[in-house]
Parts: structure tokens; sequence; C-alpha cells
């Protein structure tokens, strides 16, 4: 991975949030960004814009708008992955783990047709637990995971280890050290 | 408002969803549809085009998706505007009315600069409490807000009049009767 330097400058790192420690990594600098924005979704599905990809899940809630980009880029359809009791119709769906605890995904039965395939995205990846859920359930629902696709990885968390160990290829623009 | 037959037969309808009476119209049919979605994107945002639009502010969850893609389509930047406690960076907060009750939404405090013509995105309005909320917090941080765009429209619950009563010009691309 090559870091786009102007394209990292514009994460907001925001220190001790939510807790003491913690370096926050807020995207939100980089999306309201639209020159970053744009580089952003470009440079994420640049690997992908020869082959048809069918669609793009995003994970609720900031995977829904880089997923909404992403999916328009590609032109391809986009499928939400909501926290449980959101989505209207029948569902699949699967625990994941939390810091404290566990918690609950879930996605429409039918939001995918056999063989479909589909990129996950989200907007980081630190320990990758709901990233595993959310391959999960996308393959339970028959799709073929060609890549999982985060803007940043926080490397030391493992979580993009623990997708490729699913044979889920990823993608990430950048990395930051720490939690 | 010339409605596309086409663009409204992919939003499935959920009779006695959430609760007896309630014709919910569940988007995730057109959202995973590659055709519809773009089609929907690009009619949105058709008017504005040609302006310079700077920001396109979607309201969690599903106006994250729309804003997204809308965002790209325009090369604008994205704003989130979220449910309290959120957002990492300092924020600006508005109250909004609920079926029963009041809830609270935030925007980050620096998202807009002073004058920026912003486009505010939902997927559907109903009521148009949440809507009202959203641009009352996109002045108050400075934004103009140019438009207020929507896929569907109910107009029988009154909300996008109330959007126009603030002066607010809206775009909807279908509308269902009831609620």
């Amino acid at each position: 991975m090559v870091e786009d330097e102007e394209l990292k400058a514009s994460v907001r790192t925001i220190p001790d949030y939510p807790k003491p420690g913690i370096m926050f990594r807020d995207i939100t600098t980089l999306l309201g960004n639209a020159r970053a924005f744009r580089r952003a979704v470009d440079q994420l599905v640049h690997p992908y814009a020869g082959g048809k990809i069918d669609k793009v899940a995003g994970i609720e809630a900031r995977g829904f708008i880089l997923g909404g980009a992403v999916a328009h880029q590609l032109s391809a359809g986009f499928v939400p992955i909501r926290k449980k009791g959101k989505l209207p119709h029948q569902t699949v769906r699967m625990a994941y783990a939390l810091e404290y605890g566990t918690d609950e995904m879930e996605i429409h039965v039918d939001a995918i047709r056999r063989g479909e395939k589909v990129i996950l995205v989200d907007d980081l990846i630190a320990t990758g637990g709901t990233a595993e859920g959310a391959v999960k359930l996308l393959r339970q629902i028959g799709a073929e995971v060609v890549a999982a696709c985060f803007i940043i990885d926080l490397p030391d968390l493992g979580g993009a280890d623990r997708l490729r160990a699913m044979d889920v290829p990823v993608r990430t623009l950048m990395a930051f050290g720490g939690h």
C-alpha cells in the first residue's frame, strides 16, 4: 500500500475519544472534503472498475456513506447490513463480538442472488469482528465476496489479517498505528 | 413531478410494518437494483448538476446511502447529520419530534463554511420533522440550503409543504398515498 499523504492528512485525529488512551480517527473531515472524498472512492474501487461487480454491501452506519458512493461509481446495486431490527423484510442474522459482549447484524435474505459478485465496504477496519460477521452473512445468502475495502486500517488490531484468513482480499488506503 | 414507473415499481411495499395499518415503503429493493439506484441518483441531482454544490448533507442512517452517492455524483463533500452522541468532534444539537416524544440530532459545528451551498438528502419525507430539524441545523452553522431531495414523498403527511414553508425547494421522485 502506497499511502496518499494528502488523503491521509484529511483524516482528523481526536485524542482520548471515546475514552482516554484512544486516538479516534475521524473520517468526517475526509468525507466533507470534496476532493478527498472523490479520491478515496476512486482509489478504493480502482482494481474492480473493469470486472463486473454486482453489488456493494455497506455496514451501518458510516459504511453506508462510502458504500453508496462506491456502488454509484461502479454502477452496482447497494445492499445494507444493519443492526438488528432495522430491516423490514425477512433477514438472516449474525452475532458479532464487541469490546464488551456481542451484538447482532442483519441482511435481507433476498438481497443477493446466488453467485453475485459483492464488495464489502466500511470506513475503517480494527479488530475485524464486524467485517467478519458481514462476510459470513454475505456468504450465507450466496454472495461471492470479491473484496473488502476500507479507507483506514489499524493493522495492530489484526482485522485485515483476519479477513485474509477467510480468503477475502482486503484493500485499504492508509494505516494508523496503535488503537 | 412526472413519475418514473419503472423506478417506482422497484420500491417494495410491506403491509402492516412496523405496525398494523402502515404500508412501509422499503427502498432497499431500489438500492439493490443497480439500474434503479443509478437512475434515482441521476434524476435527483439533475437540476443541480450545473450549479456548484459544495456539500451534500445526509440524515442517518438511510440518508447516508443516497447522500454518499449524490455527493459523489456532484463531486461535492458529504456531511453526516447523526443521532446524538455519535459524532466525535464539537457539535450543534437540535431536538425533533417523533411519533411519541422527541429525539435529538447533531452536526459537527465545523462541517460547513458560512455560505456554502448544501443539498439535504434522505430517502423519504413523511411528516418532515426530521428534515425540518436538519435544515435548522444546517442554517445554524451557516449553510445555504439549496434544496432538500428525497426519493419518496408521502404528501398526505405534509412534510414537503412544511419544508417549502421554510423556503427550502423540495425535490422528490415519486409519491405514495396514505401513511
